[in-house]
C-alpha cells in the first residue's frame, strides 16, 4: 500500500476556521500526529490512531510522521493555525532533508490553515492591511540579538508587526526588551494589539499603545501585533478598531 | 431592522478553502458587495442582492457595504484571500471613519481567509517557516521609492519576503526593478517560487533562483516568494520542495 502524508493548519483553534480540505484529510487518516493538545483537537474514531507527543518534539514526531508515510499508513500531522507558519511542515522538511532517500519522494502535501496573526487581525479590524512582517519571538532555536536586529530593521522599514510567541514560562523576559526595543524605535503611541486565543472560549482581546503595553500582557497563547506609522484607532461604543490604511507616501529624510 | 456588515475572505479560490464561517456568513446574507471575479465566486439563490463593482473601486465599494448595512441589510464585503490582507477590509475601515458617526457603531465582523502567500507557500514546502516578510508591490498607492527601501530593509533583516500584486498591465516595469534590487542585496542563488493561482484550475508553480528569475513568470495572479538565507530547496522526483529551516543565527560582523 502506498502511504501518504498530509501537514495539515488546523486554524487558531474554533472549528468554524477548519477548511472543508483539512476536514476531509482528517476524515481519511489512518494515523494522526501532533504536539498532544492540537491531537486533542481531533475527534477519535474506530480505526484512527493517536500519535500525541510534547513540545519540542518536532523533530521526532516529524520523523515518526515520515516513518510511518513511507510504511504505507494514512499520516496527518497536525498543526495549530497554518501548518507552514512557525508551525510542523519546516520541522517535517527538516526531518526529509535529513532522512533515507526514499522519504523524498513520499506522497506529501501541505494544506494551508487560519494562522493566528490573520485571526487576531480580523478581531481587531485591518492592522494588518498594509506591509507587514511576522517575527517569532522566542529564542529557542535563534539567538535573541537576530531577534532585536530584525525589530530594528522592521521598525525602519514601517512595517506593522505580527509577534508570534512573545512570552512563555521559560521565556520571561525576552517579551519586555522587546517592547522595550520598539518604544524606543516607534515611539509610545504606537497602536498594540494582545489577541489571546482568537476563537476559542478564552479569547481574549486588548487594544493599547506602546507606551502602555505591559509584558504581562502576554502569554504562550498571544499573539501581538504591532502597528504601523499610519496604523489608525477608530473609537467606537464597545472595543475599539484598528486598521492600516492601504495608503503610504515616505516620510521626510527617507 | 438592525443590519450588519461583514467582510469575509474567501481564500485563494478552490471551494474547498473557504471556512464554514464565511460559507455560514454568505447562506445569511441578503447583499453581497465585492469586485466582480470574487462576487462571481457566491452562488446566486432568490433574495440574495448581487453588488459587483470594478477594480480600484474599493472606497466607493466600502461605502455601499456601510450604507446598505446602515439601512438594515446583512450585507457581506467579499474578498479574495484574507479581507485583511491587501484587501477590503482596510478600505471598509477607511470609509468608515471619514463617513457619519453612526458607521462606528454598525455591528461589523471582520472573517479571516486562506490568504495567497500562505496557499503558495504549502504547495511550495515551507519557505515561510521562519520570519518573514509580506510586501504589496504595486505602487497605486504609495510611492515605488518605499517599495524599493522596505525590499532592501527586509533583505538586509533576511526575512524571506511573500511579494503580493508583482505585475499588471498598467504596471510592467515595477517588478523587473524590485528583482534587480533582490539580486543584488540576496545573491543570485537565492530560491524563488512562482506561485499562480493557487487552487484554481489554472494553478502553476515554479521553483528557480533569483539568477534565473524573470518578470515574465509572473502576472496580476502570481504570488511570488523569494527565501531567505537559510532557504532550502529538496530535489524530488517531481518538482523541488522548499523550505525555511526554523533555526537560524546571526551572520559574522551581524
Amino acid at each position: 500500500m502506498k502511504g501518504s502524508l498530509i501537514v495539515a493548519g488546523l486554524g487558531p483553534g474554533g472549528p468554524s476556521l477548519v477548511t472543508p480540505e483539512v476536514a476531509t484529510a482528517l476524515a481519511g487518516a489512518s494515523d494522526v500526529v501532533g504536539y498532544f493538545p492540537y491531537v486533542a483537537r481531533v475527534p477519535p474514531r474506530p480505526g484512527l490512531a493517536l500519535h500525541p507527543s510534547d513540545n519540542r518534539a518536532e523533530l521526532e514526531r516529524a520523523s515518526l510522521a515520515l516513518r510511518l508515510a513511507h510504511e504505507g499508513r494514512h499520516v496527518v500531522v497536525v498543526s495549530s493555525g497554518d501548518p507552514g507558519v512557525f508551525a510542523m511542515a519546516s520541522a517535517v522538511f527538516e526531518a526529509m532533508e535529513a532522512g533515507p532517500a526514499q522519504w523524498r519522494n513520499l506522497d506529501v502535501r501541505v494544506l494551508p490553515g487560519i494562522t493566528a496573526m490573520l485571526a487576531a487581525a480580523a478581531r481587531a479590524g485591518a492592522p494588518l492591511g498594509h506591509d507587514f512582517c511576522a517575527i517569532n519571538l522566542s529564542d529557542n532555536l535563534k539567538p535573541w540579538p537576530l531577534i532585536e536586529r530584525r525589530l530594528r530593521l522592521a521598525a525602519e522599514a514601517d512595517f506593522a508587526l505580527a509577534l508570534y510567541n512573545p512570552r512563555s514560562a521559560s521565556r520571561p523576559h525576552g517579551f519586555a526588551r522587546a517592547l522595550a526595543v520598539l518604544r524606543e524605535t516607534c515611539g509610545e503611541a504606537r497602536p498594540v494589539i494582545f489577541a489571546r486565543a482568537v476563537s476559542s472560549a478564552d479569547e481574549a482581546l486588548r487594544v493599547t499603545r506602546l507606551g502602555d503595553a505591559a509584558p504581562e500582557m502576554a502569554d504562550m497563547r498571544t499573539l501581538v501585533i504591532v502597528g504601523s506609522s499610519t496604523t489608525r484607532v477608530i473609537a467606537t461604543d464597545g472595543s475599539p478598531w484598528v486598521y492600516t490604511p492601504r495608503t503610504a507616501s515616505l516620510a521626510p529624510g527617507e
